[in-house]
């Protein structure tokens, strides 16, 4: 499957690590990325930890075209995001102007006082720009190939309406499901002859725990080539006397 | 926060990354960590490509006391971790009679063919000791400090059971939550002066969408620490007329 346009998330917070919450923005990004023909090649999850954010934060902005990371962007002492990138492109933290004046036209007409722990939501990496909050208006924030958002899903999903507009196209990551009631390893060494015949796409199996037991998906850019793998899969599965269920998904 | 044990998690699948299936194998594993005092400090997640798994696998196991890894050893095509633990540790994939015997066992009752592609998840790196599967058989394996699962979840959880008997334990994690309706910015400042005055435990605030709007977690070995620190948040949240839940987990 050949995608130039590459990603990488970093998720930032002890608490997707301690398993206290369940990770879900890495699908959600996912989604969106398949469409504009990005490919998510790499997620790492890391503590709250300064070091460590710097550290893979620079190994992944180096490998791939864009960096989302999500978390640690609020006003408590463990969000130390904001810090932790400055590190990483070696800039220092300052207050940004347009951060205080956004938070100072959302708490203002509510009568919130905007305290020392809100203002650091306004203290950013020096030549950022800023990334839209439509639900709490402390913003996330743009610099070199890194997107640096929310960790609390409807804050981090409304944030990334704005990333959107930053990012390139390619032709859609396009995918054909085929859901069956075939065990993988009866019908695995038809699958893999099909791969090797289809370079050009992704074939993945995966069994399900209720029928039906299995899913295969097929990945690529080009409709033709998916179609016909996919026809032949189907041929695979139906000389088993079995009914694969076919679903398209152009995204 | 001091532990010792620390661990990393290397999720394996295009699956993952592409969003349509939602990864759930790292709560359960953080969860079953903490009781040991085992702190999961990393995960990644990679794409179904030998070389990045092995170089992966290779920077995590250098860094902590275990690695768990999971996906990727089923019987098709795209099932390469077998090879790739194999890569990085400098091993042949070598058939390993005892994994073929499990296989044959669940398998010749059934009257299932045990073919070509179900004799690929016997071929392993040299060297291994075999993680029971009580659901399907199919062995997970044990090489070094690297434990190499399942992607299914009920699967990987019944695999772990035998993982626990070949991990050491500290004092386990403790953790304490307290639930109130304050907003994060308000109490900010004083979590992080309790914070800067309990060095020994991690204090994280997390607003959740909800009443109770506001999920306060202390994490520590040392319960008097941890209950002293409990007691002045819920002070401070009392002393601005909220009622703080407060729960204990003692793992």
């Amino acid at each position: 499957m050949s995608s130039s346009l590459t990603a990488a998330i970093l998720v930032i917070g002890n608490e997707i690590l301690s398993g206290s919450t369940q990770e879900t923005n890495v699908s959600f990004i996912a989604q969106r990325l398949s469409p504009r023909g990005i490919k998510l090649s790499e997620v790492r999850i890391v503590r709250d930890e300064e070091e460590a954010i710097a550290e893979n934060l620079n190994a992944l902005r180096a490998k791939y075209t864009y960096v989302f990371t999500t978390g640690g962007i609020g006003p408590t002492h463990d969000d130390i995001t904001a810090a932790a990138v400055a590190k990483a492109f070696g800039v220092r933290c300052v207050p940004n102007n347009h951060a205080k004046q956004l938070l100072e036209d959302y708490y203002a007409p509510k009568g919130t006082e905007l305290n020392e722990a809100r203002l650091r939501m306004a203290q950013l990496p020096e030549g950022v720009l800023l990334i839209k909050n439509p639900v709490s208006s402390a913003p996330g924030f743009h610099l070199g190939n890194v997107f640096v958002l929310a960790g609390v899903p409807k804050i981090m999903q409304s944030m990334f309406e704005h990333v959107e507009t930053f990012l390139d196209e390619e032709d859609p990551l396009l995918s054909v499901t085929i859901l069956c009631n075939q065990r993988e390893a009866d019908i695995a060494q038809d699958l893999g002859k099909v791969q090797s015949s289809f370079r050009e796409i992704e074939i993945g199996s995966y069994p399900q725990s209720k029928a039906p037991i299995l899913k295969v998906i097929l990945r690529g850019t080009e409709r033709a080539s998916l179609d016909r793998a996919a026809k032949q899969i189907t041929r695979i599965i139906a000389d088993r006397n079995d009914m694969p269920q076919v679903i398209r998904q152009d995204d």
